[in-house]
């Protein structure tokens, strides 16, 4: 297909897509003449996965491409290329310091991630900014908040392992992470009238 | 103490505390002359409560009106005063359609709750928001993430019950839906690593 071709399959602008092949987000189509290349399928999922990050996940350019780089580096394992792919996801607070007290809460769950991770970075402002709101929030209810999100992240785990390629792994964890949150927003607000209904 | 003392004492700007006086959203102090008024612990409180509930739960003045009316209300059971206070946070698409599948979620969840409030409509928003991006959420992906999310009301309901008054338990709720929202984002996506790695 042709570039305008492309535009209506994904329903991104043709000067969007210039801009993509510009910054190397989306790859050359085959060269059919001196001004005209062939687009394919490869090309159409692309611009989607590009459009999904930057869109509704916020990812800048450069988050992109270090997403589009592991997707092309074949050694890594799918636990990286999810790291990856959560590195470029942007959350509020995540170029802060990491506090003492989510390093202990860490150590205390025994979880083995990255001390320095930008989500480290952004639970520490996020609890921060929690308590300057006059919602203290102590290492015990910290610890249960966590433990309930471990079971929301099995499935985020169990969704990106449905997929069957590593690109739409990352895909659904990226886009899944970001379209999801909202969703888990809502039925906190949902169930928190269930559990106050049951406990009247 | 003078309302220039309570603007000191709550960081909030007399000509704000004047607003606040002409929406009724404070109580008048007792007059000390035809200009002058003698302000106590409680405007502090109600001060703290109102600006809560509008800097950091985003709620509109009619929101707060709704809140101070039913906590000024003794017969209201503390279930329908949290039932209140929910209803006064915005959450987007709140004011949307409860789509079928929430409908049949709720069903087979056998939550007892109103099928029509604001977080059921933001909860049908947000799921057909995720699926127009690609990740669809099956009924079976939803129940787990709506059995997770029990967990978190859970903690929520606990911490609110270890308030003393009515009023601390809705600042409680409210503040702290909003405050621990970018907390649970965070500790989502911290949760996910800590998956992954075990998973390898």
């Amino acid at each position: 297909m042709r570039i305008s071709e492309l535009a209506q399959a994904t329903g991104v602008p043709v000067h969007t897509l210039k801009y993509y092949l510009r910054e190397g987000l989306l790859m050359p189509g085959e060269a059919t003449s001196r001004t005209r290349a062939e687009y394919g399928t490869e090309h159409v999922e692309r611009v989607r996965l590009v459009r999904a990050l930057v869109e509704h996940g916020g990812v800048g350019i450069a988050g992109v491409r270090s997403v589009l780089e592991a997707l092309a580096a074949p050694p890594l394992s799918r636990h990286d290329l999810l790291g990856v792919a959560a590195c470029a996801l942007p959350t509020p607070g995540d170029d802060g310091p990491v506090s003492d007290e989510v390093t202990a809460l860490l150590s205390d769950l025994g979880w083995p991630v990255s001390r320095q991770a930008p989500a480290v970075r952004a639970l520490s402002a996020a609890v921060a900014a929690a308590r300057e709101a006059g919602v203290p929030l102590p290492a015990s209810t910290l610890r249960r908040y966590a433990q309930a999100m471990i079971g929301v992240a099995a499935v985020d785990l169990d969704e990106a392992s449905t997929t069957r390629t590593p690109a739409a792994a990352v895909h659904m964890v990226v886009v899944g992470t970001v379209m999801v949150d909202p969703v888990l927003v809502a039925l906190r607000r949902v169930a928190q009238e269930a559990v106050s209904a049951e406990r009247g």
